[in-house]
């Protein structure tokens, strides 16, 4: 452990992990926040290239978490250098990418695949209902914003650590695994109603296009939140709460 | 209609509503979007006090439709001096405040009530949630966000034309009227085992404390979101989406 000035390199390359394109070169990305950056600590599935903290910080990490070789005590002057948030907390994590597992629909629990998310708080705001609801993989077609976008990281609240995200050809998964597959969809079954629904898929679409139509063939069933007043819509995070909710309730009762 | 170059006065003078404080002195908010200012003009409940808008955009509006005195032509380049907008569109409109209505809960049907809700994303989504639902009336706490900050305004899409705000003594109107209510709470009773709910009022919290304590004391019921995962909490928009969802379906059935 060091305690040191930052090079104007060091800065220039954290920064430059809030491009995909850096994230994917570096094969790093970054995590914030004190609460989130411990739990990093004591998961074995990440590995943390480097952690800068404040001093303070640095003193309340449990002593049975291993710290990176890489440790660096800077200022707090010197972490708003780096941070990508607002309000810069105590610490900052370089992650390693993980590798990408193999995309299997779960058979006994609900999964969702998103279809073209462009809004990066929208995807964090999902895997936070999925980490919420206990959903532990999310599918996404290429065209979704990714999960190591600082913002959806944030957004998250520390969801990323559990939720898996699969990104990849849904539509080609679809077909060859061929799970029970629930579509949001503005003129769909009301969910209030819905009858026995099987755990399965549950598809949501670009916020301003929805699903599109090589994916909404695969539908067992589309579903809709009742709309009893005058909104053109809801948010895609919300809606996503929603229909989950509903199918959750269902399929918990049996 | 006059087209001409705005004056670093008139500039000062919109950029200053983005501070409640100068809205109040002022007695006017700042409304954008093409769909959202054309809601404005149909409805006699609004008083516009000047409009801006590119040459294409005021003359797509619908000669049914009563233009303000003030109505300016403006370029896109002036549009984007005055807007708030990171993508500015092709209009502004400076609308004055309305008068405050009593605030009463309604009888027969939901309403919300949100004590201290800090985030202005968060309330847009919450009045864009209420709108969908068709859920007239929100109080709200003094602290409360206000819902002419303009990233309420732009946030609720188009809800806050429909959906009426009171902001005011909120436990002084439960102790008066005594509504059914529901206060969502983390420890409260499972939402989707609730028993025929009444119609009544929702109250949510604040996004780090929850209700206080001198409202839940109006509580008739508690009510909470099943965890099944590890998420400590989830968005205040998507719990409230949540909760209202599975209240207006046990009551919409009864």
């Amino acid at each position: 452990m060091n305690g040191r000035m930052l090079s104007k390199n060091e800065v220039k390359y954290i920064q430059s992990l809030k491009a995909k394109k850096q994230r994917l070169e570096a094969n790093a990305f970054v995590v914030e926040g004190h609460k989130t950056v411990l739990e990093l600590l004591a998961h074995q599935r990440w590995i943390v290239q480097a952690l800068y903290g404040t001093e303070t910080f640095l003193q309340t990490i449990p002593k049975n978490l291993t710290l990176p070789a890489k440790t660096v005590t800077i200022s707090q002057e010197d972490l708003e250098r780096i941070s990508f948030l607002q309000t810069p907390q105590s610490c900052l994590a370089v992650v390693a990418l993980p590798a990408a597992a193999s995309a299997h629909f779960p058979a006994n629990n609900w999964s969702l695949l998103l279809d073209d998310i462009q809004d990066p708080g929208n995807l964090g705001t999902i895997i936070r209902i999925a980490d919420w609801f206990g959903i532990e993989h999310i599918f996404a077609t290429e065209h979704t914003a990714d999960v190591y976008n600082p913002k959806v990281i944030q957004a998250s609240m520390g969801g990323f650590l559990r939720v898996q995200m699969h990104y990849g050809p849904c539509a080609v998964w679809l077909q060859q695994q061929q799970p029970v597959c629930y579509i949001a969809d503005m003129h769909g079954h009301n969910v209030w109603q819905l009858q026995q629904p099987q755990p399965g898929v549950l598809v949501i679409g670009n916020e301003g296009n929805g699903v599109s139509e090589h994916i909404a063939a695969f539908a067992t069933q589309t579903i809709s939140i009742p709309k009893l007043g005058a909104a053109e819509s809801l948010n895609a995070g919300v809606a996503t709460g929603i229909l989950l909710s509903h199918l959750l309730q269902t399929t918990s009762k049996a």
